[in-house]
């Protein structure tokens, strides 16, 4: 199964910036690398792995780099992305999700013959179904229970709840209990510092207290993984986890950006590298102007984009296939003008793009395939 | 170009709808074939043509039938969209949106040597490019003025901007004017009726107006074109236009769903056909469950799906990958249940697929591949 793309790329390699057709997905190559840099000074010294999230990105390509500078190996949501990443070269992949159905639990049980494959579960018969499809597939899956630390979306409640579906995990033949699975989704945007840490201390007592427990039942949790871009630092500061799953990092977004820090500013650690490159398309009256970057481009669904780099050029409607832009100074656009945004969110705003466009400074240096695009299933 | 998909079908021809993996973008073919008929009903003895609005369904498949049953063609928002319309067989694409940049100029005029191609423009130096495009290509390229007729996005001012601009199509060696695009998006889905109707009439009214000074010219306008699903029987009955573009009526969309009739009770003329098929994936409280398809299987922009055929159950929440349903009654969800969204929005959500399975009764009839998904330049 081979989740390539064939939609034709909007830039070659070589191209200058200028040339690139819109809209694109721009990936700033410097800021990018800052970004992996940064995470690795931030974690150093404290006693954890990294394990990025691969459905920010969707690209083998990253998710290599990525495992080059040392992280254990990638997590992802979807069996398909698994698929991709693992055709992509990765050798570690964690499904950190609930996996239901009979065709996907046979292509997962599958994959696990190839490289390392885990995936979470909250739920007995999910278990029962998991054990059935790794005896198919003569393996032995990895099984993390997911326990709900307070998103509020999957998993069990902490403390026994979990100990008894691990219990559960550890009877079967085909499966291994490898651990807990708990993010904190909601702690990622919280946006004042000391709220953010305190919600992620919050999900690490209750991961502890799991963890006690298991302890107790001679289950012991090999893996202990979660966090993401808002939290990471602080999860990985309580020693309650063993891996952190920071995705959006690399990229980061204009939600991400109103997160503020320690001295009540916005959050700097990571660079802008993520831009949708687009054309000013029209330009009927000097206040306003639209561009050719709409839903279909970019996603709205945490906030509009932000313009960069137009003083006073706010981009205040999104619909199909157009972005209206409002312009507090008229005559700061030109039709024709190709400017960047940055996405309201880079995860669901990547899976709309088949490549990402890598440049350094003004020239096209690279052209990644996105080849877990749409791989949702 | 080939904009064909790469991805995997969810299903093959055959299978009953239980068997189809998720999530998948489920078109019944019963309601799909009601609504065709309904427009054409709704239609007859108006002095009107129809030129559906590929943006919707991006899908040869779907084209052609829409044309075998009397449109006049299609219209579509992008250069790329056009090529994969061409190639699938539709002979007659209006591109009834501004294109700017020498690339997507240059294939729009190579395209027009294949089939009747047109362009909206709103700009005399994009006249002028296009202009040049076109002599380059050896092609003369149908050119209509867009006149912004309370959209406020593209278009210029109705009278004397139009007719200024029409004059400068008109007198270029290698463009033909062929009249006005005049499309009142904000129109579509005012929720009532009345206010929906005054809305198109005043659109009509600018429209008319421009058409008495290019007729005063010698600027005849042999096509006016505009109209969406919520206001193209106003449209039409206006008698101002020569066609109407409809895109989500063979779909429609819980935003649709909301506009009101004469009675002050929902439009219904339209059925519901388009579904995202998703699975339950987490159950982990009675009261809450989490399903397979989050923001990168449908679009939130218009509002959160609606569940059907399951009373008490809204979809409250999307993440990337998941959507939370709480339950007013709990226990009317399983795990493993797979269940039917109507999406917020059908166009957006539509791109996110590469495939409709196309169902009827419980059986999959076909699978129509969204070529043009993605299609943006």
């Amino acid at each position: 199964m081979n989740y390539a793309t064939s939609l034709p790329a909007p830039a070659r390699i070589g191209d200058s910036l200028a040339s690139v057709d819109t809209p694109a997905l721009l990936l700033d190559l410097d800021a990018f690398e800052h970004n992996l840099d940064t995470l690795d000074a931030m974690l150093a010294g404290l006693p954890v792995r990294v394990r990025p999230h691969a459905k920010s990105h969707k690209c083998p390509e990253i998710a290599r780099r990525q495992v080059a500078r040392g992280a254990v190996g990638v997590c992802c949501q979807k069996v398909s992305e698994a698929e991709a990443l693992v055709r992509g070269g990765i050798r570690d992949v964690l499904v950190v999700n609930e996996i239901v159905g009979v065709q996907k639990l046979a292509r997962l049980s599958r994959l696990a013959g190839e490289a390392r494959v885990g995936v979470a579960v909250d739920d007995p018969g999910n278990v029962d179904d998991l054990e059935h499809a790794a005896r198919e597939a003569r393996i032995t899956l990895d099984v993390l229970v997911e326990v709900d630390v307070g998103l509020n979306r999957c998993g069990v409640e902490p403390g026994s709840p979990a100990v008894s579906l691990a219990r559960r995990v550890a009877d079967k033949g085909h499966l291994r209990f490898a651990g807990l699975q708990a993010y904190q989704g909601r702690a990622q945007h919280v946006r004042s510092f000391e709220d953010r840490r305190a919600a992620a201390c919050a999900a690490a007592g209750k991961v502890r207290a799991t963890l006690d427990l298991l302890a107790e039942e001679g289950l012991p949790a090999a893996t202990v993984t979660g966090g993401g871009t808002g939290t990471f630092q602080f999860d990985a500061a309580t020693g309650a986890y063993t891996e952190v799953q920071p995705g959006s990092y690399i990229f980061m977004d204009a939600d991400y950006a109103q997160n503020l820090g320690e001295d009540g500013r916005p959050v700097q650690a990571f660079e802008q590298s993520l831009f949708v490159l687009t054309t000013v398309m029209s330009h009927p009256v000097p206040a306003r102007a639209s561009v050719d970057a709409g839903l279909k481009a970019h996603s709205v669904d945490s906030g509009m984009p932000v313009v960069h780099g137009v003083p006073g050029a706010r981009f205040t409607r999104a619909s199909d296939e157009h972005g209206v832009i409002e312009l507090d100074v008229p005559g700061t656009l030109s039709l024709g003008q190709k400017i960047r945004l940055v996405p309201g969110h880079c995860d669901p705003t990547v899976n709309l793009h088949d490549w990402f466009v890598c440049f350094r400074g003004d020239r096209v240096e690279d052209i990644w395939p996105i080849t877990a695009r749409g791989a949702f299933y």
